[in-house]
């Protein structure tokens, strides 16, 4: 059986998304920048998508601008917000200490250019408390980011909520939604959203393609300098065909996103009660709140590694951390930030479900972790101490 | 008849390219990086494209960093050396008053930050006089960046004397090889290139795509900051696909460059020549030493816009300056730095031929052209002047 099970990390395109991108890559590939009808064509169709991605959110297509990804996204929310800010002479940034690294990484670069940033505690649940984010906000905070639901441990924030509050001290709020988009309903004026980043590979969509909704009035400046293209805020020819592909697969997660979360809930459910059968296991993050098809568990006395390198060989695709960190050797840092142990930490496991996953699939992943897992240990010393009295189970 | 003269502005697609991308998109949807053999899949697959991409350019793979386009590029590249620069206490850069805008632009905003900039004169033919590179450069110069063919004008540098006088005063050389690339050959050696820009859809590749030639110990600053992808320097999700398009459309421009060329050449010459029947018309740029497939004219009395919307309904797509300032109503930049007064720079043409041009395309073109020039002046006023012996003729 082969399984695709990290879905975070990138999803299998939608044949309709690729079918849409050949056409256009076929008959459209006028720049849209050019003044011939081959040129306003092609110009035609990046509006007709710009409407897609703005509906799917509740925005005005206005407020949309194309971007090579999610990353590229966070950057330019979190880069605008602070030049914005820095003009006001406000400084401070609060977020969360679970962010994707291309939040983190840019609150680093902005700490070096003289900017303070408080981040909010996560709690073993990974959540944010509503009143930690009112308490946290500054005079001089020009900028809330929180993820809207976290890409390791799938927990999805009080979005609306913590928008509230932004709304109410008059501060711009910026969500982080790549892992949100398409997967969750999202309604940018009733969640008081002002900046949210996606990401197109998230949902079904091409690599090399996102979007950053920007609220009317939120200024933004360019990462990339040249050209006049997306209003001036984004240069460089626009990626057509990419952007084709990414409306097509919103169009289409958007459609089918009640009736896959309906399904998918109960098939997370279920994977969650099979792994936790498995002793000195747990749960990461919130079994509620988290997103339909997102499961994450720590194993005391092994590494995750292993575990993912033999999944793959019962054909069982998984991860342990996000991707974009997969080749790091440091433990998660989401996983230390709800407040696992470095040990624990590294024997994680996420495994991200598809929208087509069947109970068969969850039944045949339970039962081959087990054994993997078993496997792991009979040969783990530290499982061995444990099980032999030296040191502690922390699970 | 229809014929698309604007491969300057983008090229149309090449079927392999769609092809790679479209079995790539099916197949190959793993995460690179990802440990699992899905993902470790698609990280071959990368790595074999920038083998591609470093061969074509006689680079190593390691010197490749993949981006979303040359306008990221351009920008990474600039800020890359800038900020070295700055770190060793120089901060003057030299680069020329017809570069792209994603040059340009980059470094009005270095400008604000303190840098100066000396923009070395093109002269009337189009070309940089290395003697004047020479003499430009000072102690505190951290950066030369001249274009490698121009996007509007075609005119081709002497990118290695320019390189070997950078070498010799040991400054870093970078050059916007968007037009280059695929169409002439390149060697970043023998040319004394420290950093180069390229970008697929100029050669029959993706839109989307692109990359960034960085010598060995020149050091890279991301522009965009998160996971470690691409060697840490460009956070974000490798765009698979698109550098797969991107790399099979540059094996086979490679391939099929000097055959391009020599077919070409006279096929632009025939088309300089019968354009050149037109009165009081002029070609801009050097006649020989410009890209081949590169023709640009100012015709007198005429608006530019007007004689692109008449050629599109003749079936030629064409432009007027760059693609990516035909909204703007400002003349080009670039005909302006080639001393075109600026009624004139408003009547200009480009027409960049594919490899596909034939001589019954040419022969179509410049008969229409005539037509539609002499069509546009029979009720342009500026012309009945100068006929009238109003005003003076400038060409």
């Amino acid at each position: 059986m082969n399984i695709y099970a990290d879905n975070a990390a990138t999803t299998r395109m939608s044949p309709a998304a690729i079918e849409a991108m050949t056409v256009c890559m076929k008959e459209q590939y006028g720049n849209p920048s050019s003044l011939y009808s081959l040129g306003q064509r092609a110009r035609e169709t990046l509006e007709l998508a710009r409407e897609d991605a703005a509906r799917v959110i509740g925005a005005s297509p206005k407020e949309i601008t194309f971007t090579s990804g999610g990353s590229e996204a966070d950057n330019q929310a979190l880069r605008s917000a602070a030049a914005a800010g820095k003009k006001a002479g406000k400084t401070h940034i609060v977020s969360t200490a679970f962010e994707h690294h291309a939040v983190l990484h840019t609150l680093d670069a902005l700490g070096r250019e003289g900017f303070s940033v408080t981040l909010l505690d996560v709690h073993a649940d990974g959540l944010v408390r509503p009143e930690e984010l009112r308490a946290a906000i500054r005079e001089d905070t020009c900028l809330v980011s929180v993820m809207y639901a976290n890409n390791e441990i799938g927990t999805v924030q009080p979005i609306r909520e913590l928008g509230a509050i932004c709304r109410e001290k008059g501060v711009p709020f910026h969500t982080d939604a790549v892992q949100a988009v398409g997967h969750l309903p999202i309604d940018v004026d009733a969640d008081n959203i002002d900046l949210l980043s996606a990401s197109a590979h998230k949902f079904h969509g091409p690599k090399g393609v996102g979007f950053l909704y920007a609220r009317r009035g939120q200024r933004l400046t360019s990462l990339i300098e040249g050209g006049a293209q997306e209003r001036g805020k984004r240069a460089g020819t626009e990626n057509v065909p990419g952007i084709v592909g990414m409306a097509a697969a919103l169009r289409e997660a958007a459609g089918g996103m009640a009736e896959a979360s309906a399904r998918l809930v109960p098939l997370r459910d279920r994977l969650i009660a099979g792994l936790g059968e498995i002793p000195h296991s747990a749960l990461n993050g919130d079994a509620e709140k988290r997103l339909p098809g997102n499961v994450n568990f720590c194993f005391e006395g092994i590494e995750g590694e292993s575990l993912l390198l033999l999944l793959d060989d019962r054909g069982i695709c998984a991860s342990s951390g996000s991707a974009c960190t997969s080749g790091a050797l440091d433990p998660s840092h989401v996983l230390l930030a709800i407040g696992r142990k470095h040990d624990v930490a590294h024997g994680s496991l996420r495994l991200t479900l598809g929208e087509d996953a069947t109970e068969e699939e969850i039944d045949y992943i339970v039962r081959n972790v087990k054994e993997v897992v078993e496997h792991l240990r009979g040969f783990s010393p530290v499982w061995r101490d444990l099980m032999n009295g030296k040191g502690q189970f922390i699970l």
